[in-house]
């Protein structure tokens, strides 16, 4: 399997449009912007993109950003062989060299010198030097940067810098809508319409608790994890409360009050 | 011995069920839902775990997690061999190609790199990205991720982030009751049931004072180490006051307390 | 390829001059000065060095400076090879060499040692001494040090420090004035005059709320950005949305703002 | 000489008893159970460890822990050699393997990778994961661990974490009563009964000072160095201040107070 | 060229007295005592030491200190060769072995251990010990030690240890006064007297704002400057705020001030 | 010229004592008792420890401390040889094995491994544990450990901990008394006694500013540094200024009163 091969995504992935975002991405590729895609924890921006991946045929490199990497993680290192130093490209290198899309996940977590990296390659130069290998990669014309951020963890400690900031076109993301919520449940675990449907009020009224005790709302993928109990024989409310209520947060008040609407919608 | 069968776990572990959470782990896993064992110090949840591997006959991967611990100590690195390097996998990547159950004790102990690692294995796509390898390990059909996590140690500075809880169901441990702990106790020791009901009597009365002057109630384990001090030939009262006092607490009131309770039950 | 025609600039980049900016410039570069491009965010300090590059016929080295960047990033290092360590040069000594013109972007989030390691290239002396070499590089006389610096983050903890900024002769850059912006974004894009007048219109109004809600204005790049989307079919309000707000902020007030500019001078 | 031979006390270390912690000691060894050693600097924990270690007849490893030490300093090693890397053990990995009492210095002063790494050793589980290596290593039936611990140290900032101080029984130490330590000087510096007596007398004071001016009391190890330098010939009022005066503080209020006790009582 | 050869300076460096500094000088070198140059930014002290070198024929080897300089910068390290590792001697190494003046400059932005490694060097015992050598070189009889220190600077957070002062006799640098000034940016850019004069006359005024609200006065460096850019053709008002004032402020006040005293005196 | 060789001391060092601290150092070295010499800065310490292991012919090995110094440093560690690694004792490692003396200077300064790493040489066990190599050194019987220590740096932030301060005898230094420091500043200088005591008084009048805006005394050895500097031509006015005054401060009413002094002495 060759490396391009390696990244790319033969089956679709499924992904429910929940507006013109597929329009304005494929505009955005055609031009090769950098794309920037917010929304909270667990609301398919990660699936958006595959999905995009797929539909454009082109090789994907998804990246977990985070505290502790280093602009070595992304860009590459010498490693000791038998006979001296090799380089090793790292994941930003390759997807510039083959032309694949380069999906930085939560990119506000990565230290400043992975973030001023990737500068020259959303510009007009898109190039990415290796320093330490005096070479300057000239990306391949099919190379797309793209990157999310969650506004919710946006802080004076924490943010991307302005002029980051401004080498992206940006699509925002929220939950779904409660019958596309329940499609996608029912279509993910197989459980069928009705209470999927269940599981999805449930999860709305959660996201209404959001800063009045829950920091973030119940994601689509917990849903989806209790319909998968539900399917395997769980009753319902212990398959919410196992996937839905402990998970999310340890206040007493806060676990009333999600047991409770579990209990009523499932009761 | 094959690196699997070092994992496998042969003999059955003493495990005393206190719910249905035997059951709702087995949901989970055969949905391979990633699962996290919320609870206090020293009540059971390695125990749990390594019960279910066993039941499960699935090899079984602990990593004690701790704010050192990088992302390279839980998937691998190059280590410089006779002809050059050599890749190393870490615990992680052990576990997803060899199927096993992976468990990260204490994972909020672990700095937020190592946390970061594992959200790939735990959404749909269940692969492990090894970046500075090139590879793409997509986890063995049998892989599942355990963690645990002691709510008492939440604080502002060091929690999980939701991106990371939202990827997990959750079951709650507390203490045994008295009567399930006696047997613990008794099981584990050897000593007889009178004198390990007096000895778990103590620990529910130290569980008491939580919040009060303890930041933890006394665990399980420090009732077994009395009992196994009595089985040794020391007084009840001294062997109460070496295992479940002194460790505990250097607070000349809390220890007085404790002291006081110790030799009204065994006086 | 050699190496001195792998940093030339063969094509004349696209630069509008707004003032004198370009004979100055060709002043301190006959005497050798260093130069600092004091300005904002995109307002085209980068491009106006790529422009005076081509017109000197130097090559360019450039350099995206960030705080994890060491002395050696730039100075060069030891590599291990086959038959003992190599030394490879870093991009300023590479410049110094060669006599190019190295930018370092962005100095101020350099580490200290970064930005003391120039302090003998920018006076009399134009030496770089090789400490962990043993070597003293005279400077070719082609070479020249350009940084840039964004006097919008200047703070206390972080700021040039003295004896380097009195090593250096500095030119102020604004945003260019709205006839000018226009036909920069109108040429760029190939978006009709019209069309990119409005453009930045939109963002003229979203420069008066920096200070006011907005760190910094909204950069020509992100009105290129919007023409380009334009360009490839999308609504021009729509690809104002993605293009000019999304990126800037999150707060729901300025947002609304700038939407409404762009729906006024768009609907 | 083996390894084994190289750990193992063969002169019985001078060890005055203060009570039952011998008998208690030896109970918990009996039963393999974890002991932690409290009390002030000094006091003769490293000396009763040692006795224990020569009693039991079993090889004893210390470590004297520090803020530094990492947990690989602990567990071991890959050392690179002529033909590629070599694993070394670290004291503890070599403890688990031959059967030695494991002794951790002060323990609180390690990192906490340092102490979790202990953690699966002081459960029934007895095994110490080698991550790096991929190997379980299985305790030695012979094989414990005792840590010390000085309740003096403990703050907000620096203390074991409950989920490690529920692995161990523990065992309180004081300065020994004044005849006791009397016979402990007497016999360690040759000095005769009366002259240390008095030195005895000058340190039961200084610890009366404790929490008043003095951090901690004077150890016994300093009035056993007063008594050598009286045996070298010196005064044995200069050979107090030598020894137990200047190198405890440097308050002139304190060692005014110290200088009298010493000179009233060999005046 | 030999080593020694490649650090001599062979034309006599401009340098213009000021006072009995070189006397002085000749003096604390005659006697082979450490040199601390005091003075604010510019004034002149790397000049001067490279004068006092050419003057008394010895090799210079200057060091630019920074925050990120560690001892072995400054010491030596171990290099991996093809035949295992070489030592490489640091610059304050080799200056002791062959007798040169050792310049380390602002030397307080170092850390610790590279200020306390010059201890043995300046006191009677003229030793620098390479521990990780284990060699102990004696310096060679023409070896000194200068640094240079800006008071300005000064502050409870960094500033040199009273240990590391006592080693060092002093010397004074402060701006020229006006005449010789003058003569000296005449004398360096070839500018006509009167013109240079000028550029003097600001000079002067910009450093009476030095504590009103600049940080510190314009450097003689920055008055040649402008003079360099006049001789290049450019107008002596745009000249010198290109290298008087932008560099050294951004806070519209006190650039006005400048502004309106260099219109003024070229005016 | 052998190991031991090297750090013998063949000429007597000139050291002047100033009470019975050579008679307390001889016992304490009879009986191989640590040794912590306190005092200010230049006052003796380094002269005195190196005169005394040229009247006991005992090798010397000192070390600087410093902040960034780690245990290896001390201890040793593992070089990259071309047959492997080969291990390189540090200057603690062989102090211990050739039965030297040795010096830490200024301990406080070290981290804490550094410091912790000498207490089993400083208690009854004299080993010294090298952990990475698993190698266990008993000290040769001539082994001493003396540690430098300056009261006045003492300050909550850095201090020795008691647990490392009590294995310690110490002795106090104090500036010499005027007689003693004139014929000090004399023999070292060659400088008369009439002039020599001249130079002594202006240090004893600054000694009383200490703490009155000076943070420490002047030194003895910037005396000799000004006596010195009179030896060559120096006026002996110019010549305190430059070695007694401008060195220790830049406040200007400290600097005046020490000028008054200076030129009231030598007027």
């Amino acid at each position: 399997m060759s490396m391009q091969e390696q990244y790319h995504i033969t089956e679709e992935p499924f992904y429910q449009p929940t507006g013109n975002e597929v329009t304005l991405y494929e505009a955005a590729y055609q031009q090769r912007l950098p794309v920037m895609l917010k929304g909270p924890t667990g609301c398919g921006k990660t699936r958006f993109v595959e999905y995009m991946a797929w539909k454009l045929q082109k090789p994907l490199i998804s990246v977990a950003c985070n505290e502790d990497m280093t602009a070595s993680d992304l860009v590459g290192r010498f490693l000791l062989e038998k006979d001296g130093t090799r380089w090793q490209d790292g994941p930003l290198t390759v997807s510039s060299r083959i032309g694949a899309i380069c999906y930085l996940d939560e990119v506000v977590e990565a230290r400043q010198d992975t973030t001023v990296v990737i500068h020259p390659l959303t510009d007009h130069r898109r190039v990415l030097p290796l320093d330490k290998k005096g070479e300057l990669v000239h990306a391949h014309p099919d190379f797309q940067l793209v990157i999310s951020y969650n506004p919710g963890y946006q802080s004076l400690m924490k943010d991307l810098k302005q002029s980051t900031k401004q080498r992206f076109t940006a699509l925002d993301f929220e939950y779904p809508d409660e019958n596309t919520e329940t499609s996608i449940v029912s279509k993910e675990s197989g459980l069928d319409v009705e209470q999927s449907k269940k599981l999805v009020q449930i999860g709305h009224r959660a996201r209404n608790l959001k800063g009045h005790g829950l920091d973030e709302g119940i994601s689509t993928r917990l849903l989806v994890y209790a319909a998968n109990l539900i399917q395997a024989g769980i009753e319902p409310i212990e398959a919410s409360k196992m996937a839905m209520v402990r998970p999310v947060t340890d206040d007493p008040d806060i676990r009333a009050t999600l047991n409770n609407a579990v209990e009523m919608i499932f009761g």
